[in-house]
């Protein structure tokens, strides 16, 4: 999807993994596309159409699980943790790293969303050649 | 897309025009996939990745402008407006009437992003073999 509809020229230059973490701009992007794919995801599950938000409490507690918290500054709140997550989920989307049906695949699995996105950023870390730790 | 993801069991049974102007489930999945395309339109316009909000006012206008509007009752608030217009966009993604890249290629031509809803609305309504009028 990410070729067909040419997302190329979004990123322009190459960044390192903290800068994309702390991309506002991404940040902004990955807020959307995060609540879309876990809308859908939900919406598969239940087989009915479902808008939902991913709470900030379940994203910065993926990026502590996963070991990403550790790529961060050490004063940075949930609401910029939540921010780090949905920052990396779409650079990944527009790096063609992870495919959007990959992604919802990862979201949508088990029950809990809090487990479903930790293995979503671990994931991402080795498909993008990163060690959080 | 939407035959890779499988998103034919989120909706299950037929439904009017009318009925699906009026689904809550399908306002709410349709608010996300609107922001959603709506901020990557934009991210690829302005070669940066942004996250925007489409507003009520201009979804509601665009309800008007396309006719879309005779189709809901009278009494009518813009937000329900908005939501109409949210969910007949995702519906027809659903439904495979107009893809995701073609819903990304009117909402992001010219400026005047109530024009370009406008226009989505109608098309979509072709598509869908429906006149508002």
């Amino acid at each position: 999807m990410a070729a067909k509809i040419e997302t190329s020229r979004i990123l322009k230059e190459p960044k390192s993994l903290r800068e994309v973490l702390l991309d506002k701009g991404l940040a902004g992007l990955g807020d959307m596309y995060v609540n879309f794919v876990y809308s859908l995801a939900l919406s598969r599950k239940f087989e009915r159409p479902i808008g939902a938000k991913v709470n900030n409490r379940i994203l910065a507690e993926a990026v502590k699980r996963s070991g990403l918290r550790k790529m961060l500054p050490r004063r940075i709140d949930r609401h910029a943790q939540g921010d780090a997550a949905e920052a990396l989920i779409v650079f990944a989307w527009l790096q063609e790293a992870m495919s959007f049906e990959d992604c919802l695949k990862v979201i949508g699995e088990g029950d809990d969303p809090t487990d479903a996105f930790t293995e979503l950023l671990r994931e991402i870390g080795k498909r993008l050649g990163a060690t959080y730790e």
